[in-house]
């Protein structure tokens, strides 16, 4: 499946969540057997290069496309997600959004000494939760030598950061403006 | 890898999220490569006889699952999510919780005539979300023949809500009590 076909799978859909943008919408591509297929192995295909131990997802979307990939890597699956959410003991990251501040947590422990983590999220815009992931990956002990998306908005400048802290970034899909 | 050994992955933790709850923590075997790898497998195993051409994962946790599962057997993942998440057009169904009610949201048109959805989440219950998601997909025209989960709490009856519901309800693992 070319990368044009995979892009006539999303679906866009105009003044979502607010006025003035346009949200590139994955489901349209999760449902279709063969797309999703695609989309899974052509971010499998990418990874292998980096030889990781954990795939870290990122709650919830980035979860659909990590297990698939962590599976097929044969390593495990890192949900990081938003405050209060895990069970467990936790450590955590505060970023900043454009009003106001989110956190991010992972279990204490979960990361081993040694562990490369692949971050992997459906989709980077302004980059700030991968850049808050990326930066609670390494406090927590590991290395992240790379980021993974379905899709890149590159005019938002998300990729460009990540690359800018050592991460090697790829993407599937990229959809120019906003 | 034995039941045993997989359920020795799951991490036990009291009062979560209230008093006197054991949460069963899957994610200590999410992060681990070979656990993970197991779970999925067995899963795709039990569900390979039901045919289905969809599986419905329920956020969150069980889009972990459900995700890999459907990469395994080559057919879509369909998110089935909290009101409000998805951006397209929606159908939903209220449900009843111990206090209060939830809803439950898919795209219209995410499920086509003929298709075969089988139901997974990370873990069933009293059965509540399991049975509104069956209802849910069953009036979008899909058959629901089957539904697995990781885990199944069997003294708190859901699966055998389902069961009676028509749906043939698969584990991988079983946790007497609460």
């Amino acid at each position: 499946m070319t990368r044009a076909e995979l892009q006539a799978l999303v679906r866009t859909i105009p003044d979502f969540p607010k006025p003035g943008i346009l949200f590139r919408d994955i489901t349209t591509l999760l449902i279709d057997g063969r797309g999703f297929a695609a989309a899974v192995d052509a971010l499998v295909m990418r990874a292998r290069p980096h030889e990781v131990t954990l795939v870290a997802a990122i709650e919830a979307r980035g979860f659909l496309f990590g297990a698939a990939v962590a599976r097929a890597l044969g390593v495990g699956v890192l949900p990081v997600r938003k405050a209060g959410k895990l069970p467990g003991p936790r450590v955590g990251i505060d970023y900043a959004l454009e009003y106001g501040t989110d956190r991010l947590e992972i279990h204490e422990g979960a990361v081993r000494p040694g562990d490369r983590a692949l971050l992997l999220d459906d989709l980077i815009a302004t980059g700030g939760t991968a850049l808050a992931t990326t930066r609670l990956l390494r406090e927590a002990g590991a290395e992240v030598p790379a980021a993974l998306f379905a899709i890149d908005l590159p005019d938002l400048g998300g990729a460009d950061l990540l690359r800018a802290e050592g991460v090697a970034v790829d993407s599937l899909m990229v959809f120019p403006g906003h």
